[in-house]
């Protein structure tokens, strides 16, 4: 049979998924496990969902206009002014998820030979659409020891002619890092030096704990003419499973190319669409008790790994991830062998392995994303059971 | 600012929604316009659809298995055993709409330079998607005066080294041509004759008319392993806001492929599968009754075109479209002038101009394609309104 397409068939499965496997192994055998590995958190969806949800009952469920109902585009600016961020709804296009709307912008950006700057450890997903559109990333490795923090040497480090934008996800998945005020201005200032366009990804905008403000590359005014803003539902109102996003951009050649793929998929679900607008008239009740929830969790999370021997991670600052190192040789394997061979009372933790999250080869081996998306109570007994596991694995090594 | 996506800059918008700021217009100044230009039917959405949506009140709406929910899965499996094709769960992902169907396989099939054989004229939205991946279409033209149907020499006529598939639309939009037993046998042989895969876009499967059988490439199973079906909720239970698709295979080198790109996206809306394990739960009732409708409507848009001198098509056999072509020289010019500059007691009529259909520069200009979209006694009228702007067009002319 002819050959398919080679691009595709070179791509790694996600990572994230990559011991789904070994845990299904471990369930058949009735052990339980505390997921730590996906971005799916155990909140509820607000009331307002559903009750938006129920009350639509048009007898006729239509195709919506290709960038979104009105009533959500409006939502969404509302949100946006009310954040003071200066963007009106024909600057919004919805979108399938945040997913969708990483795959317009690269899509609308890319030429072939086109390079993507991004900072690993990076959400490893994006690459699915670097295949997809022959974009080509090159990654500003961060370190653990920082905080995963970035700066403007080894950014400038990285970019050549062919680079095309710079790619940040802030606040960061995996690392759970919060840019500063003055590394987004670095940033804004390193893309106007080199003409560079500038994709921000900020579906967990308003996951930043200890008090610290808001980064949003929507400040400032300066670079909205080379921004494009990818947003979502799923995190900001706990509602992963409506697949409801955004592209923002008052770049309008941008926007003109990204309309023209909303209207080759034709509309985004008309329900669901719904749904959001319910989302959107929570305000920041919901937003702020999902941040005071997640800094809780952080805390668990954050004061059991430090008890941990040779366990190291700096305090995250924001979403609801963070990259540890463990003790370990090859993270992956300790994973897998936790799953198929370990348990403390039948129980037992799954996480992602860190290297996953790197596009350098080597790099992220020691590492483990862990995703806080459990009640305190179970936090605090998973990581129980990663510090029995860690002690067992490294007595049987020895 | 750096270059954006040549491909995309290149792309021309759609063609169906070519006239949207013409009719905006015609309605800002109080027209009313007969809109037989987009496919949105005016019928309405099974109750099960809502009932089964609002009784979904699970606390926390999560992501779902990125190849769909076991529910909707085993919904379409049965489905498609009970039309008598034998495809199990295991061959089929749920997609947000065909859309997604549509563009999952062809980025699993192509590689730069493929050429994908398709019939003209063609739904032009696929254009879309051969932009995005990079595929080349390559149209075997079929002509109004036998209905649109396809023949061994012309098709075979096409096919080079760089061919990777064929795509058939089938029931047929732009045409509503429905291929016999013999065509679909014709086309699995070639495929077979030149290592083709077939890509076979059947949502409009059972909107078959005049008591013919449904011609699915999935009776053939001698081409199972090179197949690939598109299907979608969207027409077959008149749910196109639902955006609810799939793609189906039993060739496992695709479908591992799409999973990957299944997996990038995450998942389709929860609360729209659901509702699409709602639809499929009506069985043959709801799918009976659209098709039964359409016929009665292509029945009276058949009787009235045929009485406009000058107007020619055959008798449309399925789906809900025809092309016919009308006494003009420039059919989009005639639309935009209805729009503007006629009416017939404040009300005008909205079609698609039929040269958007054709890859073949110059086909079509004499063409509209007409969506039956719309209860008989508009339809009725709508044609009445045609009737009266072709007469007084023409005359205005000569």
């Amino acid at each position: 049979m002819r050959e398919l397409s080679y691009r595709m068939l070179e791509m790694k499965a996600s990572s994230v998924r990559k011991l789904t496997k070994y845990a299904e192994e471990a369930e058949a055998k009735g052990k339980k496990i505390y997921r730590l590995n996906i971005g799916q958190p155990d909140l509820h969806v607000p009331q307002e969902y559903y009750e938006r949800i129920r009350a639509f009952d048009e007898p006729t469920v239509e195709y919506m206009p290709s960038n979104g109902i009105p009533e959500l585009l409006e939502a969404v600016e509302k949100y946006y002014k009310g954040a003071g961020i200066d963007i009106d709804k024909k600057h919004i296009y919805i979108t399938t998820g945040g997913t969708e709307a990483v795959m317009f912008t690269l899509l609308a950006l890319t030429n072939p030979g086109d390079e993507f700057v991004l900072f690993e450890p990076y959400y490893s997903n994006y690459n699915t659409f670097f295949t997809i559109t022959g974009a080509t990333p090159v990654a500003v490795t961060t370190y653990a020891e920082n905080g995963f923090h970035i700066d403007r040497e080894s950014l400038e480090a990285k970019i050549t002619d062919k680079t095309k934008a710079i790619f940040i996800t802030n606040p960061g998945n995996p690392t759970g890092t919060v840019l500063t005020k003055e590394e987004v201005r670095m940033v804004a200032d390193v893309a106007k030096k080199y003409d560079l366009y500038i994709i921000s990804d900020e579906v967990y905008r308003e996951m930043v704990f200890d008090g610290r403000e808001i980064t949003s590359f929507g400040f400032l005014e300066d670079i909205h003419d080379r921004l494009v803003l990818v947003d979502s539902v799923s995190k900001r109102f706990n509602a992963c499973g409506a697949r409801i996003g955004a592209v923002i951009s008052k770049n309008q050649e941008i926007m003109d190319l990204i309309s023209k793929l909303c209207q080759g998929r034709l509309a985004v679900s008309t329900l669901e669409q719904q749904g959001a607008v319910g989302l959107y008239s929570t305000g920041y009740r919901v937003i702020h008790q999902i941040r005071d929830e997640f800094e809780k969790r952080r805390n668990v999370v954050f004061e059991n790994l430090k008890k941990i021997p040779g366990v190291f991670c700096e305090k995250p600052e924001g979403a609801f991830y963070m990259i540890c190192k463990l003790p370990v040789e090859d993270a992956g394997e300790f994973l897998k062998w936790m799953l198929l061979e370990f348990d403390d009372n039948g129980e037992t933790v799954m996480a992602a392995p860190g290297d996953g999250f790197y596009a350098t080869e080597g790099l992220g081996r020691d590492e483990i994303r862990i995703a806080y998306v459990l009640e305190t109570d179970k936090l605090a007994r998973a990581l129980q059971i990663l510090a029995k596991g860690l002690e067992v694995y490294n007595n049987k090594i020895k």
